[in-house]
């Protein structure tokens, strides 16, 4: 006999499926909704049916958008000379939140990642060439127009990743026509010098600046 | 210009009330949903559509259930004699999974919380009531042929809804007609007794028996 309804063990098993939501968690956010008197749940449901049908990706830059083109790409504010290369669309959301960066985006949509079984072909390697190559048909032949930005985490498998974009435009490299740099490490803000590891500590003496 | 489409914003703002969700993992739940190759979101949507629809409280226990009396209030093989009162749905769960109770349930809907605003008005005192004069019906009227188990939490809420308890059926303790207990507190298995906070020494010394 089971105790529960099959609709709410159902809720359960599709919550345990999201990360880092174990079966505790699962049936805790089912029965809020079952308890919650203002239809919290039909509101979610609609929320996500609205969700699944209109999202899609950019066609340039792969950020999550409900157009063809998204607002950033088509904006005519936004420098066509820098491409911020992330692993996810929340790295988009946390760069715009701190309005730090009027260029251009890519979303790779992950990482390399052996363990987790992600190769080159899982990732928009191909697709990120074609939008370099994209941005650069707009210039001159013989000017360095485009600033690839690698902002890939600063993990094993960001470096990874990291490494393979820059192999990726070798030749564009030599020839000049595109600059890469990679997003400063350091100690974060507000960090505790006694508490910061290791590398992080190298990271910091190996980019010191003159003042 | 808003970084995200609108109908993802509401699925990260509909999963940010969930208790226990910020707004950082209200937006990795959404994207989860977004990266899913296999419909993950209309999935939920529809399972939160149909608990929606099909879920309702039993008349008797008030536990969830998806007919007028739960399987457990209309199984033959439950004991009608013990009544065991808890707080939540999810506490008759974790009670049926161990399998080691066959009487009936009785779900208050929470606790007494001045702190939170629920009185006794809030929660299910008068059903209870109801409930054990109902059970109390079927009995001749000179035996014992209840037993209330209060099985709220072990914390100041608990107890105090507890002693709530307790005084509801004062008359009907009086006249014999009633019997109550309440779970055992004491060492969980497995506990570190280096690690037992002092109430739950005092409480395992205080309960202790003879071998």
């Amino acid at each position: 006999m089971s105790v529960l309804p099959k609709s709410v063990e159902q809720v359960i098993e599709e919550f345990s499926r999201l990360p880092g939501v174990g079966p505790k968690s699962a049936s805790r956010m089912a029965y809020h909704y079952i308890r919650s008197p203002n239809k919290d749940a039909t509101k979610l449901a609609s929320a996500l049916n609205e969700m699944e049908e209109n999202v899609k990706y950019c066609k340039h830059c792969f950020n999550v958008t409900d157009k063809e083109v998204c607002d950033i790409c088509s904006s005519p504010l936004r420098k066509k000379s820098k491409l911020c290369v992330v692993e996810e669309p929340l790295d988009v959301v946390a760069f715009e939140n701190s309005a730090v960066y009027d260029g251009l985006y890519f979303v790779l949509g992950g990482v390399i990642s052996p363990a987790e079984g992600i190769g080159e072909e899982e990732l928009r390697f191909k697709d990120l060439e074609k939008r370099v190559n994209e941005l650069l048909g707009d210039t001159k032949e013989d000017e360095v127009e485009i600033e690839v930005i690698i902002a890939t985490n600063p993990s094993l498998e960001g470096e990874a990743t990291a490494s393979y974009i820059i192999d990726l435009f070798k030749g564009l490299l030599k020839e000049g026509r595109v600059k890469i740099t990679r997003l400063a490490m350091g100690l974060p803000t507000g960090a505790d010098l006694e508490y910061a590891d290791r590398l992080t500590l190298k990271r910091a003496l190996e980019g010191r600046r003159g003042i």
